[in-house]
């Protein structure tokens, strides 16, 4: 019989945010007395640690241990296999950004594992996988909390979800939904002052680490096309893809093929003017641009790509990577109830991964 | 043997909040089947409705139904002898601002009765009451959730709790607890612009409905000292009461004794050069002032007063009768983590009412 104050743990993936998910674990269960929490299972894309009789991964040291461990990780179904006969309730954490990962959820909940997660891709892929998702965890009673796959840490999927869960109409969502396209359009037209040129802003954002190690994988707007499709599906409206509204690309079509982000930085210069001329004709307006995502649940609109703002409003005056996202309601009328911060960083990421962690525990637990 | 799916209800308070929650529970009833929510009791001051045989009360015209009782309240002892006494879970929604109802939590907790409410009396009164509340609550499992006791729905108590309980280290709180105050001074001190005299903005508020019925309730700082006290609580900081630290009442000495807020307002203009010479004070360094709270969390320094801030700031820019809260963590670093919007109203006060409510049925039922 399962002991009734253990919860197992397993563990996908430990890159920056699994590193500091792992430090965040390891200090809840030293905090928490109950339920006791145990690592039954953890692995990378090479590498796996667990035991065939789930006596538990030690904590201590685990990224050593499994640096130097000898065990491949085992195919995704058998994983599940081993989890869903541990002898406790198991919460799966997935701090992969990988899509094979995510379209196991489906599976992994209809057994019985709960998962918490800030991978976007479960939740942004197909609709088809949402639904399967939901519909798995419905079943089961498995729980499945995302947090961390908009704004990191931020509170903005419980938020959302209370709006809605307790009857009120949303009825626009607006934002900054990239640290990176913060950071870049604070820098390239900041509301006081003069920015630097575009491509020198975008090498600046890379050498500081602000963005993916290809450029193009953050100035192509699919990020903040995955976040808006989370959130317009929450608010009710059945988003079919990322792909599926009008995402405006940062990429100037003649770089698209390029072989490396290297090239892409090297010759991003010659196509400097096209963005000067975008923040020209926005300052003649007394404005500035920002990269944003909208999704107007009326008129069912979602949007992504630059946008003009006064340079008083929240959106403009925002400070370095921080996101900020506007919740307009029936309940909160003209006046949105607003959330922001830091949107990215190990840290904070984790943390909604662990604040999830702690929700799914009160109920399973 | 209860039936696992049900829960009842027991709703003290049919006020503003009250009713607005009323309808909101109606809702949420007929949209999730399970739990099925049964309402097993509620009252006012006066009137009560229940049955001894825990037959539910009926949902639709409950508010008519109460006005038209000739039940009145038994004494909360017995009250809460009859809610522990149900054949199921039960969940109290205090919608008072009562501190009699509020001492009877320890009690109501003990016996296993959940606790949701926006009555800040309970964790803003004495310490010991707060401790009591949580030792009860500890002890049966019973559930208590209060956001809200500050900013009203907005998810100002669940996102410190969560960055508490994730591990990191709060720094400090700072913001514009209160809607009253915020109004008063977006209009006196406006970032553009000339604001009118003191006195007629706070008639004008009077008369919009922003104050209490003595404008002096407001005015006294008590109502957001009792806010900064939770917050101070919940980032681990022992405060005693909300008198046990600064408080700078707007009242001018020679208005305490009057008799009645009318003749409080009659005599204002009479005081209106000091906040006139604080306002210009302000300017002549280029700032505004704003009544706000802190929370200086290492130096344990609990604060509420007016202060000068930039006319850029975000606690400068609020609209309306906005609440902002900024909280500084070790994890966020500089830029502090915002929640800003609504922080009154019936409809979103008890909104963050309904939201508890789900999150303790999520947990018991």
């Amino acid at each position: 019989m399962a002991a009734v104050n253990q919860v197992y743990i397993a563990i996908i993936g430990a890159g920056g945010v699994g590193k500091c998910f792992l430090s965040q674990l390891q200090a809840l269960a030293a905090r928490r007395p109950s339920p006791k929490l145990s690592l039954c299972y953890i692995s990378t894309s090479r590498k796996a640690l667990y035991n065939v009789d789930y006596s538990p991964v030690s904590l201590d040291g685990v990224t050593e241990s499994l640096a130097a461990s000898t065990q491949a990780p085992p195919p995704l179904a058998q994983v599940i296999d081993y989890l869903a006969s541990a002898p406790a309730k198991v919460v799966l954490v997935d701090n992969t950004s990988s899509q094979d990962v995510a379209d196991a959820y489906p599976l992994a909940l209809s057994r019985g594992l709960s998962i918490v997660t800030p991978n976007k891709k479960a939740f942004s892929g197909s609709y088809k996988l949402w639904q399967d998702i939901f519909t798995a965890s419905a079943t089961s009673g498995a729980k499945v909390y995302h947090e961390s796959s908009v704004g990191a840490g931020l509170p903005v999927i419980s938020t959302l979800k209370d709006l809605v869960d307790t009857g009120d109409k949303v009825t626009k969502i607006e934002g900054v939904f990239s640290g990176t396209m913060s950071f870049l359009f604070n820098s390239f037209a900041p509301t006081e002052g003069q920015g630097g040129k575009w491509s020198e802003e975008v090498k600046k954002a890379k050498a500081l680490g602000y963005t993916e190690p290809d450029p193009r994988d953050d100035l192509n707007g699919l990020d903040v096309a995955r976040k808006l499709t989370i959130l317009a599906r929450l608010a009710g409206l059945p988003v079919e893809s990322p792909t599926s509204f009008p995402v405006q690309s940062l990429i100037p079509k003649e770089l698209e093929a390029c072989a490396s982000g290297d090239e892409f930085l090297d010759k991003l210069p010659a196509f400097d003017q096209h963005m000067e001329d975008t923040k020209a004709a926005a300052e003649k307006a007394g404005k500035v641009i920002r990269f944003v995502g909208s999704i107007d649940v009326a008129t069912q609109q979602v949007k992504v790509g630059l946008e003009q703002f006064d340079r008083s409003h929240a959106i403009a005056s925002l400070k370095g990577s921080d996101n900020i996202i506007s919740f307009y309601t029936e309940r909160y009328g003209s006046n949105p109830l607003i959330i922001q911060g830091a949107g990215a960083g190990g840290d904070v990421t984790a943390m909604g991964v662990t604040g999830d962690l702690i929700k799914v525990l009160s109920q399973i637990a």
